[in-house]
């Protein structure tokens, strides 16, 4: 008998909410993968993996034919509606649970409960740390208060939260050092925040941005202090990201220091180096990996990057991510992929006589649920 | 049916030309890959993959068994001739158009018009910019007329030319900042550079050359003011690179400056930093990738390398180019591989239902030509 | 026929001792990957690409059913007991030579003679070039003594050693300068050396170890001007390495200094690099590559591997290595995977018309034993 893993149950260790209003094609097409959308050199962004495999397995679950042309498939989605098409989507994942990072609100979203209800799956929040940084800067603190004021506001969410989140990668690079930091280097950071929070209240500048990678360090510790696992955005990301300095590589440092603590760190993405973090994954205990936005961005090619993940991470440090955000497609999507290439990746060792279907089976369930459930004890 | 791509016209937007002279075994050796020929450690460069797919793919042109031996190979190509060989591979390689890089010419090569008269397709010239700094330095200019000479220089040929090309990847590597060169910058670099061709001019020292970031950076602009498409060598070449320093995310800075421009920026080669192409080329509207030179270096992984390069970058992003360079045979086995690499790419997508027959022949001719034909405007 | 490599003797280039005594299950885990063992996050390493494949390979070497469980395997090797087990894992490897790294012994070890005799091939030993630094410094010589001595050392063991091998990846990094160091600069080394030898020696700090670019760039001249050819520890390897400063490209200049006088340089491992190895062994003459350490760590993805490594490594420039260390299995399942992966690739070129069996019969013959015979000279 064919192994066949259509209907296990995922836990989705990192995802986003979805808009709940109605696209038109410009807006589906800047949230369709991580570009801001079609443009006259580059034509439509439909003509991409994430594109192709939006027309053929979304398609129907709107109850059209497979490979629907654009034009069709957001018609009929705006002809559902947003509600019935965020429900059908989330529905159909087949999630055992979620994480939900809630830093990230450019508009209104869907908030973890009501994500959740509609997964009919439990859904618990992931802190983006840099985010609580910056809402205690801008309510005009002292320097003296600062420190403390942020772990008692991350202390006050670790006591529903599963866990914390870090976009050191999209600010400072992952660079961090191998130490915590000292009060003095703190204060210095928090210094330069404030100040910019309070040019930001004078109405002469932007809101505060943590960028700083004392300040980034300084938050991931406080997360690691109250035995938050925390999740880092590495590789992959949009035109602000400088890849190069997403290299999971570079955290080498800050995961060596942490490691005596046993506070699971979690990897996110990682694409184009998921075999730098797989290697991470092996050699320190508590280094956990996912290839999120990367699966259904590669769309056809997921097999080809869960394969090369498999290569060196081993199967109890794996974890699933859609990491959909925007798009209720990509909570179904990219689900469907990861469960697709996990399968044909196991089947062909199967068949190659490399494990037998017994094993393929376990270490499918390790990294469908049990590891995401062993690790942030959910 | 089969998707077929056999026959279907390609754009080559990145070549060169091809030696006049018969060629022996040893003068052969050192045109087939990026080495500078057989050695005694490593043996012929004919057991390489670019040496097994001459053999193969070539041999049959020529006349010979697909497979044929390295001697008889060459015994055949020696009696038909030079211009015979050229004519042949040109006409075999199936071109609707030909970018000519001529800015790098150790001995004389066939001249755009030529490539073009024997491939059957128009020839354009691509504008090699350290080449055109390089020639304007050489003449004995003044700081002052310098950057002057240099843009109308570019400005004439870009009359006909279709694009720039950029080396500093083989001297002062791809980081280059993301700003305009000031004034103040380029007048010193342009000094250095005078003082260089001042030192040759008087005998005592090689011809000046381009080698420093200011100078680089101040060129690529030079091309951009001009809308003239700008091709950079990235990654894969002679041992004379530091690969290190061809990694296209060094180039971030950069694309994110010239963005506004709308200037279409062409990334060449790319291996084995593709996928990290594919990133840029998705993220950024302006930003197209190739896998030229490694396509036929890689022979029979070519595959590979092409389902690689399609993971990020959109099919609207992707160009074709052989860099053939010195051998004719690339002219025709770069074609001939890349429309094998991406027909089987697409067939297998067909196969596994990830997208119908008629989106694969759509997106092949987007990628073949159409998208070549949009960001050059020929 | 089929091409079948199955009994093709190997010419291991690059291996390590295996343990003496028998091994319960943490002992065996710890020794598996390069994991430091199973923890309570992440699982038995049992659960890795290695841990499967000594179930499905090693196994019925033991003459157990293929993929029997961790505890039956273990159970059964303790009852066969370390020295039986030694003994049917080498023999079973099918070499036709061994060179031996001796410098790294955390505990007694089959020394190389005593493998060559289970293995019933000559084995040689390889230098580590760092050790002798050590060695040297910790019989407390002076500054102007040391370097004469090293000298002296390396050229005494090169009259039977193979090779020397360097470990620069897991101490100062890869980035070594293209020239020799000078006479004052290994000076200042050597003195901060044996500054540490001595605070060693009054008990007051750990043994000195060399971890200085300047130091581990003389020691490698010394190598090449003995003639011996250097091997390189790159890329992959446990969580003491910072696996950024072992990219291979970081030694360019190092290998273009090193490239006049002719004397083999070998990358070794390379993975997650190995496609960056490949580029260096094709552009440079006396650089030599493999993917020992990652092939049975890879275990059912070897196949993959040794592709990617073929892409532009020249068939004349790729060797065999296990760099089986401490686990007799790795002899064996180096040998088979290596053997398996290579015979794959080749007979899918067959298949493809890519090249015949005839070649793939000879390029084979290279990659096993030709290109290590004509090297190393033995």
């Amino acid at each position: 008998m064919l192994l066949d893993l259509e209907s296990i149950p995922l836990f989705d260790h990192h995802c986003h909410g979805v808009v709940r209003r109605d696209l038109d094609r410009a807006a589906f097409e800047a949230l369709l993968t991580e570009a801001d959308g079609a443009g006259p050199l580059g034509g439509s962004m439909f003509d991409t993996q994430a594109g192709l495999a939006v027309r053929r397995w979304c398609a129907p679950v709107l109850d059209l034919s497979p490979h629907a042309e654009p034009d069709a498939y957001l018609a009929r989605r705006a002809e559902l509606g947003a509600s019935e098409v965020n429900r059908r989507f989330l529905a159909a994942a087949g999630l055992s649970g979620l994480c939900v990072d809630t830093g990230y609100l450019p508009e209104s979203m869907l908030e973890p409960a009501e994500l959740g209800k509609l997964a009919g799956a439990p859904a618990h929040e992931v802190v983006r740390l840099e985010t609580v940084a910056e809402q205690v800067a801008s309510e005009g603190m002292s320097v003296g208060a600062f420190t403390g004021e942020v772990r008692a506001r991350l202390a006050a969410r670790a006591a529903t939260a599963a866990g914390a989140k870090s976009i050191a990668a999209y600010r400072a690079g992952l660079e961090l050092a191998g130490e915590r930091p000292r009060d003095n280097e703190v204060a210095q950071a928090a210094a330069r925040l404030l100040r910019e929070a309070d040019r930001a209240m004078a109405g002469r500048s932007a809101p505060p941005r943590v960028c700083d990678e004392v300040m980034h360090r300084f938050l991931v510790w406080c997360a690691v202090d109250l035995g938050l696992p925390v999740q880092f955005h590495v590789g992959y990301g949009d035109s602000e990201t400088d890849l190069r300095r997403g290299d999971p590589l570079l955290l080498t440092d800050l995961l060596r220091a942490v490691q005596p603590t046993g506070v699971p760190m979690m990897l996110l993405h990682n694409y184009p180096f998921h075999r730098q973090a797989g290697y991470l994954a092996q050699v320190f205990p508590h280094v956990f990996v996912d290839v999120g936005l990367a699966t259904h961005n590669l769309g056809h090619r997921a097999p080809a990057l869960v394969a090369e993940l498999l290569e060196l991470a081993p199967f109890g440090k794996v974890l699933y991510s859609s990491d959909a955000f925007g798009l209720a497609e990509f909570h179904h999507l990219g689900a469907l992929l990861f469960r697709r290439a996990l399968a044909r990746y196991l089947r062909e060792g199967v068949a190659d006589d490399a494990w037998t279907e017994h094993d393929a089976r376990r270490l499918a369930g390790l990294v469908a649920e049990g590891n995401a459930r062993r690790a942030y004890g959910r």
